[in-house]
């Protein structure tokens, strides 16, 4: 605390981002990153940068990359806003549209973490609106009197999706009211809104090019809407840093966008792994919610998620868990490559074994508890 | 305009930064970049990136970068807070330390245009004080009981330094009064308050890598304090964007700050070709304020800035002007190499030859006019 900390810097909560632990021996399951490395053509973008690209300041308004995304999207490149990682997208998004004097903003009760804290730096009212026990979205849950609908689609970190019809009705439930959907995990599945915006000039679709495009290093991010919509985030933009992408980035993210048939496979490869993931976690003794997204979120039938957590991190496994009402038993575990699935399968199978739940493969669905082997072991504090 | 907009985006008037037009063939000297490419060493660092750095987050802290910065700065890794450009450093400023309540931040009249649209931004009271009559700044101008200081050292556009006396006159006047020294253009000959972060708890200073190290393509900027008002830079930045620096420009910027050589060389060339240019213009016509800067603010004895800087277009030179009482006169022209400022000065001197003012080398200052030559052409319209 400072004397001339702003009041706002005082109250504030920030964010505490997945560990990012230097050193690259982890088994490291807990961001949602990309496991593939990205396109070879990205690398050769990179490679090819010259000093003149670097003394410039970069184009402010990245029309290069605003343009390939549009024609991927069969929008127009005024419907697209570039940005710093989508997170800054959705920053920005905060100020420029969900910032409505009196309105509130419906957000899932579990959801991406970030969301109430945006809420909080921009002093707009968050109103958490539960999802079903079985952790569905339903959409006439979201009363459509309220300011504006934010969620994730598929949704962080339960990795459950809801479809296009299930969008439509949120967008028309209200003309006047903004739906905004975060797809930063929707190519691994789901169904995308992008082709509602050209009938809905009250929605608003964000990306990232941190998963689908293995990125994550270079902090691309983006949303897609009517002109207007993207004009107000552009006025808030240009009020606060006119370059936040730089010359480096906004070259990759066009390359990444041309490699289309890296794309597809890399998308496929980690739905395969996803399946081997959720199949072997069941064959562990774990609910494993249905995902569309390039992580599961799974709780296993008898021991607690903590402590699993903690067992794991002794064997240099790094997964995420929120210590929150109605997941703190949860884990979620981002999909690796093939051979890092079955080395988290096989180090996991031991882990809970010593916990004294033998679980193993062709043995039900690790319904028997309490073999007892090792049980003294490996619950200690870190 | 949409009825989704904020209120505040509604009301902003964005920042529009110097003209980044694409194509390499114009003389640019309007966005004080570097005209030297920066360090092999940086571009080593860039070709070095592998995929594998690039499909996980960055390190969110910078933790490297931050270390390196300390070092040659002399203060500890927690002075020391990194963002996305010293724009984005400044906007997080101007939202974690100036926005007090009842608070005013006071600037002087001619400076950086960005300031006055953060201040919008975040509902800020801007209060002006204007610069002397030959665009010096008078420490005791600004008044103590008002809320903060925001000065750039040197200043842009004048180009014009404080010392660290004065620097310390402002720090001194109230120990309650944060002092924020904006020091882009530091590395050209002026003084740095760096130094009295260590006496001073009211002390910000803010540094960019877009001039010194010729990384404007690159986006890093940076502030130094003491350690509590970084900690507000952090929470502000926590709460917005995890990871506005990505792993690209953290591993470039750790190269350019460690090529010392480089850096000692560029900022002696472009103080060398400043005085060239300086001297040129003078011969020209022109008076020029003193500057410290990469860069030169001078208006012609003669002829209208703006006339001038029309014709200069029309040739393919891009100089700034602004349309602003006391400069619109004046042309904010960046230094270029040792050939681009000899282009320049030629150009220069053939337009004013046919805007009617011989105004060649060895003619005296200028005073000459009305020559008459050429006079009815290259003043129409673009």
């Amino acid at each position: 605390m400072s004397r001339f900390w702003s009041r706002k810097a005082g109250q504030l909560e920030p964010y505490v981002p997945g560990e990012q632990p230097s050193g690259r021996k982890l088994l490291k399951l807990n961001t949602n990153e990309c496991p593939h490395p990205p396109s070879e053509r990205v690398l050769k973008a990179i490679r090819e940068i010259e000093g003149v690209d670097l003394l410039r300041y970069p184009d402010p308004n990245a029309e290069r990359l605003r343009a390939a995304l549009a024609e991927r999207h069969s929008l127009s490149t005024d419907q697209v806003f570039t940005g710093n990682g989508s997170d800054e997208v959705l920053a920005h998004l905060f100020q420029a549209l969900l910032q409505r004097d009196g309105t509130t903003v419906l957000v899932p009760d579990i959801s991406y973490s970030f969301y109430p804290v945006w809420c909080q730096l921009y002093g707009i009212t968050l109103e958490r609106v539960p999802l079903r026990d079985d952790f569905s979205l339903a959409p006439e849950d979201y009363r459509s009197d309220a300011g504006s609908v934010l969620l994730a689609n598929p949704n962080a970190p339960t990795g459950m999706a809801i479809t296009t019809g299930q969008v439509r009705e949120l967008l028309e439930a209200s003309v006047n009211r903004l739906v905004v959907v975060d797809e930063a995990y929707v190519d691994f599945g789901a169904e995308s809104a992008v082709p509602l915006i050209h009938e809905y000039d009250n929605l608003v679709v964000v990306r990232t090019f941190s998963k689908s495009h293995a990125l994550a290093g270079l902090r691309i991010g983006y949303a897609l809407a009517q002109k207007p919509l993207i004009d107000g985030l552009q006025r808030v933009k240009d009020s606060f840093n006119s370059y936040p992408l730089d010359a480096v980035a906004q070259a990759a993210g066009v390359a990444a966008i041309e490699d289309t048939a890296w794309y597809d496979k890399t998308c496929k490869d980690v739905m395969a792994s996803r399946e081997t993931l959720s199949t072997g976690l069941v064959e562990l003794g774990f609910r494993v919610l249905p995902s569309r997204g390039n992580f599961v979120f799974a709780e296993h039938h008898q021991h607690e998620g903590a402590l699993i957590f903690e067992a794991l991190r002794r064997e240099e496994v790094i997964v995420r868990r929120w210590d929150k009402p109605r997941i703190a038993n949860f884990l979620r575990i981002s999909v690796g490559t093939r051979e890092q699935t079955a080395d988290f399968l096989r180090i996991l199978d031991q882990v809970l074994s010593r916990m004294g739940q033998k679980g193993g493969k062709g043995e039900g669905k690790g319904e028997g508890k309490g073999e007892g082997e090792g049980e003294g072991k490996g619950v200690e504090k870190r």
